[in-house]
C-alpha cells in the first residue's frame, strides 16, 4: 500500500490537474498558490451561468462552506450537479460544520449529492456525522482519535472516502483506514491549512486514481510539506511561505523517504 | 496604567478569544492569520441566516467596510443587532469614510448601533466625525495629530473608545488619552494593517476586559511587532511575513520591554 | 524609446497614482499590496451605489474578470461607465476568456465599452481576439509569440493597447510593437502574477502618460522585479516574498540597468 501512494504521487506530478475551488474568501489565495505550487491548476469561478461550462473543462471539483451566502450555495449545487453528471469527483470541506443551523441545513443537502470525499477535522467530522445520522448530540472534541467512530459511520452513511485530519490524519473508506502521521502542530497558526489540503485532495483525485488512495496522498504531501516547512521556521509567516516552496521542490525520494502511514 | 496594559496582555494569553469578522475581501487571510499568530481563532460568516447563531459562540464582533455591498450591509447590520442583544463587544473600522456619500449613510447606520469601539486612520476618524456631527467638513490630512479633536468629538457623540491610528496611535474614551508611540513606517505599505489593527482590537476586547485598556493594548501589540519585524525586513513583503512570527512568538517580557505608551 | 521608458518609470515614482481595482478574489491581496509596494494607493470598492464618486478620486481603473458574478458584472459596466464619462484610463485583464460563453458574453460587452489596455496570457488574447472578430477558433497555446497575430489585430479592432505577456511581453498599438524579456518562469507558479501586472499598468497609466509607454514600463517593472525576487528564491513562496520588497526597494538606476525592451 504505500508503494500504490508513492505510485500515485508519481502519476499526479506527469498528470497534473485542473481543479475547480469553491471556496472561502480567506483562504482563495492560499490554495490557489499550492495548487500551482504542487503543479496543479486551480479555477475559481462560482457564477450560475457558466458552472456548467466549467465543469466539462475540469478534472475535479472542491466544495468548501467557510463563508457561504445564498448565491455561492446555489453555485455549490449547480458546481456539484455538473460535476456528478460530468462523472468528475467531487471534494466536501464541511468548514464551521456544526456552528450553524443553516450550515448545518446546506451540508445536508450537499451531503444527499454524494461527494466522493469529505475532508475535516475532528469536530467537523462529528458534527457531520450528527447531522447526517441525526443521532447524537455536536461534540467540540478536537482529537482526531474520538472523530474516527463518527468518520467511519459518516462513511459508511454517504459512501465516501472520510478524511479526518489532526495530528493524526485518518482516510476511512468502509473497512481500509489509512492514518497519516506526518505533519506539524504549528500548521494549525496558518489559516487555511485544512483548506488547503481539501484542495490537494481535489489534485489528486483528479488524476483519475481510487479515491482512498488519493485523499491519502493528499495527506502525506500536506504532512511531508509542513514537517519540512516547520523545520526552517521562526512562526506561522516564514511556515506558510516555506510550506509553498516546498511543494514546489517536492521530490518522490523525498516524498517516499518522509511519509509516515500505516494502514489498518 | 501601564502594568494594567501589560496585564491585558496576560490576561488574553491564557483567555484567548474566538473573534467573529465581517471584513473585506483584500484583508481577510491577513486577519485571520493575524488572529491566529497571536492566539485568537477567527470565524469569518455572514450568510444572513447565520448571523444570530454566529453571535451566540463568539468572543467579540469586528465590522470593517472596505468592500460594501447591499447584502453585506445587511450582514453587518443583523451582526451587529445580535452583538447588542447577546451584549458582545464590537468594534467598527471605517474603511474609507468619506470616499463616497453611499459609505457615509452606511457609517451613519452603523454609528446609530453604539460600537464599543471606533478604530480609523485620520482621515477616516476626521470623516467620521465629519458625518457624525454634521457640522465640519472632509479634511483629507493624514496626521493622526490634527485627528485628535475630531476623535475626541466622536467620542463624546458615540460613547465609543475612539482610535487613531498612525505614526502616533490616540486611543480616546472620554477625558481619557492613551498615545502609543510603537511602530513603524514601512507598516503603511502592507496591505491590511490598519484592519489588522482593528482585528487585535476585536481579539483582545472579546476578553470581557475595559474596552480603553484593550484597544490600548491591541495597538501596544502591533506596534512592536511591526517593530520588531521591521527590524529584520528588506520591504514590506518580509515586514508582513516577520510580523505573523512576531505576534506568534511574542512573550510578556518582550512585550513590557518594548512598549512605548503614554497616559493623558 | 528605452529613454522614454525609463523617464515613465521616474515620472511615477514622484507621481504616484491611485488605482481602483475591480479584480477577483483571489488576488486582491497581492496586488493591492504590489500596488502600495511600488508606491501606489489601491482602491477596491464595488458597490453598484458608489461607483460614480469613486470614479470622480481614482488616476485609473482596472478591470479583471476572473471571478464573476451578476453583481460583479454590474458593478464593472458602472465603473467603467464612469471612467469614460470622467476620462480616466481604464485597463482590462480578460482572466479566462473562452472557458465558458458566459465569461465570453461579459467580455463582448466590456470590449464595446472601449479598454484603454487590454492586458492577458497568450490564450486569453487569442480567445479575446476570436471573441471580438467572431472568425477563429479558440487556440489553447500558451506562446506569446503564437498569440502575436491576434494581439495585433485585437488592437487594430478596438484601439486599444494589447499587452500579451508570457515569456516575452508584447505591448502592441497599431503599428508600434515592444517586447519586453526581462521575467522569470517561477512567477508563472505563483497565483495572480498576471493580475499583479495588470494592476501596475493601471498604475503607471494613471500618471496620464502614453498607455503604450506606461504598459510597456509595467511589463518592465514586473520583469525586473520578477527577475531580482527570482535570484534568491527558493519557490514560489518566497518569489512572491522577495517579489513586494524588490517592487518596494527599486531605484531607477536598478530598473534602467537591468531593463530588457525592444522596439519594432
Amino acid at each position: 500500500m504505500k508503494d500504490a501512494v508513492i505510485s500515485t504521487f508519481n502519476h499526479f506530478k506527469s498528470n497534473p490537474t485542473l481543479v475547480q475551488s469553491i471556496t472561502n474568501y480567506v483562504v482563495m489565495n492560499n490554495t490557489a498558490n499550492a495548487l500551482l505550487a504542487i503543479g496543479a491548476s486551480p479555477i475559481m469561478a462560482h457564477a450560475h451561468p457558466e458552472m456548467s461550462d466549467m465543469s466539462k473543462i475540469i478534472s475535479s471539483l472542491v466544495i468548501n462552506i467557510g463563508t457561504l451566502d445564498e448565491y455561492w450555495v446555489d453555485s455549490m449545487m449547480l458546481a456539484v450537479d455538473s460535476a456528478n453528471q460530468n462523472q468528475k469527483p467531487w471534494v466536501l470541506d464541511p468548514v464551521g460544520a456544526g456552528a450553524s443551523a443553516y450550515r448545518n441545513e446546506v451540508l445536508t443537502q450537499l451531503l444527499s449529492k454524494k461527494p466522493s470525499i469529505i475532508r475535516g477535522n475532528a469536530s467537523e467530522i462529528m458534527a457531520l456525522a450528527s447531522v447526517n445520522i441525526q443521532s447524537r448530540g455536536v461534540d467540540s472534541s478536537n482529537s482526531s482519535d474520538e472523530a474516527l467512530q463518527a468518520g467511519i459511520e459518516l462513511s459508511n452513511e454517504t459512501g465516501a472516502v472520510v478524511c479526518i485530519s489532526g495530528a493524526k490524519d485518518y482516510v476511512i473508506r468502509e473497512d481500509k483506514i489509512s492514518i497519516v502521521t506526518n505533519g506539524h502542530p504549528m500548521m494549525a497558526k496558518v489559516t487555511g491549512m485544512g483548506c488547503t489540503a481539501s484542495a490537494l485532495v481535489g489534485a489528486f483525485v483528479g488524476t483519475g486514481k481510487d479515491a482512498f488512495l488519493a485523499t491519502t496522498t493528499a495527506m502525506v504531501v500536506m504532512g511531508v510539506a509542513g514537517d519540512i516547512a516547520a523545520e526552517k521556521a521562526a512562526g506561522p509567516g516564514t511556515l506558510q511561505l516555506n510550506f509553498y516552496d516546498v511543494l514546489y521542490q517536492l521530490t518522490d525520494e523525498e516524498f517516499a523517504k518522509r511519509m509516515r502511514v500505516e494502514f489498518l
